[in-house]
């Protein structure tokens, strides 16, 4: 059919989930190698990593630097038998291709790679770099051995990466209808808090943590942490898993434990978010523990930033969209590169059917998704900077 | 040594963990039989019970019928080897008797079946009716086939009970310094909350059953549910298990579950209970289901009533204590006895060792033990009733 839709099969077709690769990596690396990319495959424990890059000068810290960003490994495919077709032969049907990892996001990685040698192909003196970032760890429960890792080698060395293009599935119902400009903080917190057990016949010898923690739990629900901005929407606060008791229905608990998460805005800091929470657990006067794991600090790609009105008008242009420009939704990898300096804007295919069963992409889209990425290379790297 | 020990020693040596009785009913029953107690085998499910009555004109419903009430089975031993001497090997050492049920509760069985051997050798035509009732469905989760059922059947058969002496180990530090007159009620109930289940970045798009419980929560944990009485503490409340959360820490739970449990004097009714803190869930909004389920209705033998006072000059001059006479503590069998009409109080052995490893029972308060039944069932019976 064509490039792009060669490469997604052959993609999809590779058994990659978290942390396997399947081979992906390797595929994507020699094409690129054959095109003047110097190829570092990065591996971190069980993870595949994949730095390619590009450039006249092309040594860390030269610039300007325009990266791609995307994951080869795929969520499980469930079970097989509830998929029209199976999930790992990849099967066209009423214009679109279906299989795991079609839309979250081979397709991106095809597209981003295709992209990229259109590029140098066409343009083989480009001035500034180009690269390409893969991981096989962006699905798993961790991602300690991704993009977290590789970013913290390259600030070793010395990279500086510019601007970054997340190929993840953004788009609503239209491929450009909506782009992500920035994500929430992620703040957790694994809390414990200690009464005294004791027989629900004496409880003036016990202390009840469930009732102690009451009206605590009550504030911070209730508790308004912050009015959003202009990017933002408010941040949230959510106690996901909230567990007391021995299951025996006369005993007093002596320990409740809960799982807390904060999804912030930049109208907060993880610091104060922290010294908050605290404070209302000190006030009721709780005996408690409360260990902190901050997975992702907001980012923003600001508005009127080259990067996020680059990619508004090859959506307008290549799309017919007035893209939506969001903060919402979960965290992404790009959490680890916007902290490097980095302007980051997310855009890719629908996400409609991304973990279902059945994932696919429409096939107009797809071939259109390299279009998109090189146009934002171009205009990102040919057109003066002023 | 002597009667009682003799029989203690018997009772323990049997393996009766509930429901398992070890044939400590049928040695008793034997006895009882042989000195003109008419007995009454009530098996139901797995569980033995006996009812043994005697009385010049010995049918239901004749009286004045003054019962003594035990148990014959044990909570479990634990780790044998953690004993200093085998639990079901009774062994004297240091003036003590030591083996599990060595307090709890069959050295008070004993004594009450000896008790009731010299009252009636003593007093061959006494006045009223004497009985015993012994079950093996005491120490076990649910005690539905103990002496629950065996008062639905005294009921059908019109029996009635005038004065029940609940042997359990009710001293604190030495014999006869505590007695039970009375014993709360207990209300538990079963409480589903229901939300809408979503992902965490998402939470416009789920409702969290625990933000939403969390107010009346603690409006539940904060309210004064009532002020006791002279003879109860004020009913206290309590969240024995409270659970949320599917694990994972990205995931709003869809549902919180609870277990509640009241612990009520009679300044309160379970009715009002019960609608009291549906109204409390009912007024923040939820959507739940509540569970409810009564364990036991509180009880109390008045002051005044003459079986209270005679145990209490009983302990006075047999024992030398002036007895504290105390509502609480758990549940009892005594629960079931009262409601038919009776007037219930517990005496017996000190109960600081009671489900421990090495429980055990002084010697001299062992022997002390059938004195204090004995001087009741004279008391009671023998005396004009004014």
């Amino acid at each position: 059919m064509s490039e792009v839709f060669d490469l997604a099969v052959d993609l999809i077709r590779r058994r990659s989930v978290t942390p396997e690769d399947g081979g992906c990596l390797q595929e994507i690396s020699a094409r690129l190698a054959r095109l003047g990319f110097r190829i570092e495959h990065l591996r971190y424990g069980d993870v595949d990593n994949l730095w390619a890059t590009r450039g006249a000068n092309n040594a860390p810290g030269e610039g300007p630097l325009l990266v791609f960003l995307g994951h080869t490994d795929v969520v499980p495919s469930g079970p097989e038998d509830a998929w029209q077709s199976p999930p790992f032969e990849p099967t066209v049907r009423d214009g679109r291709l279906y299989g795991r990892g079609a839309a979250d996001m081979k397709s991106g990685v095809a597209a981003m790679a295709v992209a990229l040698e259109r590029f140098v192909t066409r343009h083989p003196d480009h001035p500034g770099r180009v690269g390409l970032l893969l991981t096989s760890d962006e699905e798993g429960p961790t991602n300690l051995d991704g993009v977290r890792r590789v970013a913290a080698y390259l600030r070793e060395v010395g990279e500086r990466i510019d601007w970054c293009v997340v190929g993840e599935p953004s788009s609503k119902q239209k491929l450009g209808d909506l782009i992500r400009v920035g994500r929430r903080g992620s703040l957790s917190g694994s809390l414990k808090v200690r009464g005294v057990q004791g027989h629900v016949a004496y409880p003036d010898k016990a202390l009840n943590p469930i009732h102690a923690f009451a009206p605590a739990l009550a504030e911070l629900a209730g508790e308004r942490w912050d009015e959003g901005n202009a990017d933002f929407p408010p941040t949230s606060f959510q106690v996901s898993n909230l567990n007391a008791g021995t299951g025996a229905s006369n005993v007093i608990p002596g320990v409740l434990t809960a799982l807390i998460n904060f999804r912030y805005s930049t109208a907060s800091t993880a610091e104060n978010l922290r010294r908050r929470s605290e404070a209302i657990l000190a006030r009721h006067g709780l005996d408690y523990t409360l260990e902190w794991s901050l997975s992702g600090e907001p980012f923003l790609c600001p508005s009127g930033g080259r990067l996020r009105d680059t990619v508004v008008s090859v959506c307008r242009e290549l799309c017919a969209t007035e893209p939506e420009q969001s903060t919402g939704g979960g965290t992404s990898d790009g959490r680890f590169i916007a902290p490097m300096g980095a302007e980051v804007v997310e855009l890719g295919p629908v996400n409609a059917t991304i973990h279902k069963v059945d994932e696919c992409i429409d096939l107009a889209e797809l071939e259109r998704l390299p279009d998109l990425y090189q146009a934002i290379c171009e205009r990102m790297l040919l057109r003066p900077l002023c």
